[in-house]
């Protein structure tokens, strides 16, 4: 059924159709557009345009219709344009004329926006969910590991022993951004567009506020005209995922390091890795480096919708239908990623002789030079003289702590006796408690804080101690 | 002075320095450099690292530091790679070794963290401000506008009759969700770094939430390694931008249209449109050009710092230093375009003659297929007898409202005398009167709206009715 | 059939599983995958892998699995990961044992990059072919308009008197610019990677250049490392996609204003407009629209594509299966977009009086400043007088060739009776005859430049005079 | 000056002129602007718009204006928007009203494209050159390295050994292709848009192909309206810069693990590293790190400067000015990055025994089911079997050369004594000198074709041995 054929003499071409149709990807919607559908029913009873026993008529026929799709009985013919068209057509065919009524003082416009805002919400909660287990898994891996150590890296090079509870929550709390970004993408959703009509309001005097509480919505939207062309909430969950990917991207690309035979600080679980066809001995991160590689898809997905966004004037134009299937794509990719990534989190091993065989003394220049900063040095020179020693032991190959203590005096009189502590790994933790920081005690209230955003309305929460 | 020269025996090359250096962009931090240094050297006093006296010395310092660069006579020297190296550098120059213990604990990892937020806090409420302006200049031509009839439009053909002061709303709500978008990236960046040290936190005993409040933040970050390589605020900051340089487009292009000769809707003012080199009777809508072309780069922006982040490993990495310059061009180019969109809103020139010339009687055939529904006739059927009342008027060259009774009677029995009313415009304006609808009445409780939105706090409110 | 399954003591994890698989989107390769492997079952005689015997019975098998595949008969397995490994399984339950020898000496590394490549090419070719037809379309609309007037904008401003057919040439050479891409996108695909194995070579003696030749590629890859991780011709392949998709959003974005109500200078055929499910009056440009819509999603791709391939190492990982999808997008909507916007063309009927009436002899300002010029007074003086003389005009509501020549003469001495000649629209087009303008006579030979451009070696012919 | 002043009553607003202006950014372009004037003044002359006198005193003029802008003595004033109009301005005071004939039959359209395109073509000739000294570094290093083994990598897991000759040699061949992009670029910009005037074409008999001529172009433009709005070399351009990022960012990547402490394969030269401000033993590979940002930016502009030219109708808006600042701003990072990354290359130091004590014999694993192959094992099969000896080695703990022939043989009987030379490392390079494989005499041949394309007009030549 062509809801427009009146007008038209010469048959659409077949090319055309295939081209204009959403059907293909918009059928998703079916149980958001009956839902919808049923609403707006009941709404046209209180607009008196149909009696409660039409609506009852029709809302009968939609439940069938939803039943018919849901198990997938339901034959759709040539003519059905997208998911809309298709329910119509079968509701009339089911029905009889009186459904026929059911798209009275409506148009795709309000309905396909009120259908995407109703599957979103959901959606979001359903990413929200998954988004938990992984954080809980990065917690559950943390506890234990306050006192566990491997060096911390900038720019890929040891700087500083860190513990990997510590290296476990860096990546915890960007996470938590990642959770107020969709929970704002679903605030940008939870208002019902339905009643703004093609673009102007309806004429009907349907109660909008009455449909939005039935359909779960928080307001109705303030603007017909904007309601019909918003697709905010659309860009925010799309930058909500490609944030979130560049966070999971990241986290990847650190544990297929950590991974690798060179640092061997971790290996994946057998369920989390695949071999190889042609080299046996191989274990191969692939989940991790789909992940990494799925987030340039994300920022794609964004990018794409931006610069189709960017030109349209304001309400409907058809441009508009390109919104859903990236949004189905990155949703359809985020549910298979946070599972798998919370699972590779859970069942990771750790090698703490490989990440302790890594902490050489020279992760603790800093602290050398801190201590001759609690003996008067200015922190300048001391950074200075610590970069003397560091040649120093560098060149005639050994390690800093090393050097013997005559050695240290040539280069400043400050060092004493007490200076063999500093090169003491735990120590150097335990003298980072500030918060924040990876000592132990600072590690253990960060923890708390951690479980803390869990437990409370995550949503409004910010990702701080 | 390069802060890393104790240990390199060869000179860095020329090349490299003007590779690496940041100076040329990241001067724009000084003000807050010095402010973080400041505090940086009152926390010192607490840790017990400086007397109160050599912090005195040095605050005092930093202060003629500040004084020199807001006078632009401070000179720089060539080994001043950043900004952070030149004001101490300088302080040093100043104050003499004493200079060299500002430094202690801290790293320019978490320096330049803090400082970036430090700056782009008062940077989005500056632009805050300036889209309130925009919000304002909206509503103000909005007012007065209720019943000035234009048409609306869909896939850019005339669709239904619309009020101009809902059409100009149809532009704010979506500006107030760019406001709240702004919010969230300036509450991501609402947190202090300082103290998170290179990357495993400082081992001094600085009071951190101290620190905090003596700079304005509401809190201090979490977790060290993540506070030094977290820059989803700038990302954030670039999403919102992008956001608004969509939606300012879409509004630029849609006055492009309505000041073109064939629409004739607008008059820009003549401040706010350029002429031709070559055909002196053009009046160009340059700045709205402008408007519609800088939405580009500000994607642009945003997709380039999600790319750059997406492969790094977690805590800094040089990459990093490329989050500055998108930031500030995007500030920069939206601290021209809201003050110039604000001023073209302003100034703009209705010509109502010319949106009445296009309000055809065609843009009631809705209305004509409701009045029939409200005859009892099934809306599917209603659409069809309609449409076959256009196909007629088309065929014979008039409009749909020049056709007889004795006509529409043939179409459907169901057209009776008062059909004649539902070609009246105004008319089909107060159809429309249910919320955010075009109705006078609800464009009227609409601009309230938009006026309370504007008089809360902005800031967390939503963009809904 | 897991390839890899020797060494795993676990399952693997069913989500997993899905995540990693390929083979819903990869299924599309199979009749490439199927040809390569037949390629390379002759070269493993060659290299005395197989007995010629061997080689027929695995050919033959190939063969029934390609034929099972093309009828929809083929029984996919859980196991199937992806098209390869679903080729491998079903040819060992063919044939037996002696298919185990078909991976012999090759990995899926090398086999992936050669199919994907052996799929491109000829897609291109389609594509070429779908351009040529727009090309075609373009050039016979352009026919018989070469003295058909309307005015040329810039700023959307009405500039200059044009003839529809320097219009449409206009959007004619863009497209051989498209076409020029793409012939580099599948010149960079033409060389076999096949030969390179997992990344170092493979051991057996395969006669590369025969396989390249046996399977249509023009050369082999240099290096095996960079042939399993090149993917620049997809990158380049997206590129040409991105555009020819500006291109054609931008002839959509100007027939979508040429065919407004405002504007109409030109309507679409009926069966490439839609209707609206509400207002039966609309004749929606919704083929152009979503033309528009869809450049959004290639620049997606693109983008999406670079950030991916940003951060891998060399040679192959597990990220670059996301090379494929956007790229059979791409190459989807593609073919779809081109034949509909030939379509629109060849059917879109003109509107030469609306075109006229646009022609306002404003329009000859710059040539009234040509007038000037030839009396010789210089330039920019004659542009000031002419602008003084437009502000006349408008001052008084007339058009600039309503001026008395008394008028003009206290304007400038310089005019005199024969100015009136310079307000006609077709010696405006006449004055424009030096290469590339609009004058008839350069505009028949730029059609002549067109058509010889169409029936050269398109490829590497450049889009200029 | 104002070229379009005399119509307007009211002064334009400073911060409309600060938002329109150009200036800040297309003074870059004054020789090129002098250099097109020039060419124009002595087009007029054949035109007899100008006699010679005029001419040479023209000339004369705008070679002063040039001369004081290159000694930077040039006086700008608050009324030159853009360099075109600052020259014109400074030359008519310099040489009177005749200054004002030079714009006779111009447009900054066609002015402003003319420009461009002079500055883009040397640009790309200067690329291409540094592009030059990174290729020929390359092949330098890979000098005297054929046998010279490290570990390659798939999934960033140790795969097989290659030689650092052919590792090198994979970084090589990519950018050759990206010398093909940029020459496309350079191609697609050698078209003279002079004559073009603002959209249809001057009126005056110039000649443009004698114009394209002196100055350096190859063509003329094919159409006027394409002409002023073709930005296709811009993207081009950005989408060669993006590209060659892309590149450049793999191998910074992978040189930033090669000298990671864990890795440890290569050491970078100091004047090639930095230090660290709080770190004194560390050596950061910042301008490695930089490379891979600074890729993310490229990205960013290409992005950003599709989705701008997207949304515009043909012939010129000003939308177009953004595509400037993105051009010079890749041009100026890819300017310091190419030669940054051949010093790096150039200084490069090897730690040999590092890359050895990596090749374990499980890297060998493939040929050791490759020696069952020539046993007569099918593949398959094979693969299992030493999938079997590599389980039980890593359950053993030891190495798979470690098993002995009893087990070994226990796998499967077709191992006997001559199995010991498979883990010879050197010969399994040996096995690898098929065309394009690791082998030292594949990679000799490799090696003299990356001469060869050095050697040839690389501009045209693929990247295919």
């Amino acid at each position: 059924m062509k809801l427009w054929g009146g007008r038209f003499a010469q048959e659409t071409d077949a090319l055309v159709r295939r081209f204009n149709d959403s059907l293909p990807f918009d059928v998703r919607l079916y149980a958001e557009d009956i839902r919808g559908s049923i609403a707006w029913a009941e709404g046209l009873v209180t607009a008196a345009i149909l009696t409660p026993d039409e609506a009852d008529t029709i809302v009968a026929g939609l439940n069938q219709v939803a039943a018919e799709l849901a198990a997938n009985a339901f034959q759709f013919q040539p003519g059905d344009e997208d998911i809309h068209t298709a329910v119509e057509r079968r509701l009339i065919e089911l029905v009889g004329p009186v459904g026929g009524k059911l798209h009275t003082g409506r148009s795709r416009n309000d309905q396909v926006a009120t259908d995407f805002r109703l599957w979103l919400m959901p959606a979001i909660d359903r990413l929200q969910a998954e988004l938990r287990q992984l954080h809980v898994a990065l917690i559950e891996q943390a506890e234990g590991h306050l006192e566990t150590l491997l060096p911390g890296y900038t720019h890929l090079q040891p700087a500083q022993p860190i513990s990997w509870a510590h290296w476990l929550l860096a990546h915890f709390w960007p996470l938590t951004r990642d959770a107020r970004r969709l929970a704002q993408a679903r605030h940008q959703a939870d208002a019902l567009p339905l009643g703004s009509a093609a673009l102007a309001g309806t004429t009907l005097a349907v109660d909008r506020p009455a449909l939005a509480a039935k359909l779960g919505f928080s307001a109705v939207t303030a603007n017909s005209l904007d309601a019909v062309s918003d697709r905010d909430f659309a860009a925010d969950f799309l930058y909500a995922s490609a944030m979130l990917g560049v966070h999971l991207s990241r986290l990847a690309e650190q544990l297929i390091l950590f991974s690798s035979a060179e640092f061997g600080f971790v290996q994946l679980a057998d369920q989390f890795s695949t071999g190889s066809s042609l080299m046996p001995q191989k274990k191969n991160p692939d989940t991790l480096e789909l992940t990494r590689g799925k987030s340039g898809r994300l920022i794609g997905h964004l990018t794409g919708l931006l610069a189709t966004l960017k030109g349209l004037p304001s309400t409907y134009d058809k441009d508009l239908q390109e919104d859903k299937e990236p949004v189905f794509d990155a949703f359809d990719n985020l549910t298979l990623i946070l599972p798998v990534m919370a699972g590779v989190i859970k069942t990771l091993q750790l090698r703490p002789e490989r990440m302790t065989a890594q902490l050489e003394a020279g992760l603790l220049a800093t602290d050398l030079a801190d201590y001759l900063v609690h003996k008067g040095v200015p922190f300048r020179e001391a950074h200075g003289l610590v970069g003397t020693a560091v040649q120093l032991a560098e060149q005639t190959g050994r390690e800093i702590n090393e050097l013997s203590l005559a050695e240290l005096q040539a280069i400043s009189p400050h060092f004493s006796e007490d200076v063999s502590a500093v090169f003491d790994m735990q120590q150097a933790l335990q003298r980072r408690n500030i918060p924040g920081g990876t000592g132990p005690a600072a590690v253990a209230e960060q923890l708390a804080a951690a479980r803390h955003w869990l437990e409370s309305d995550q949503k409004h929460s910010s990702s701080r101690a």
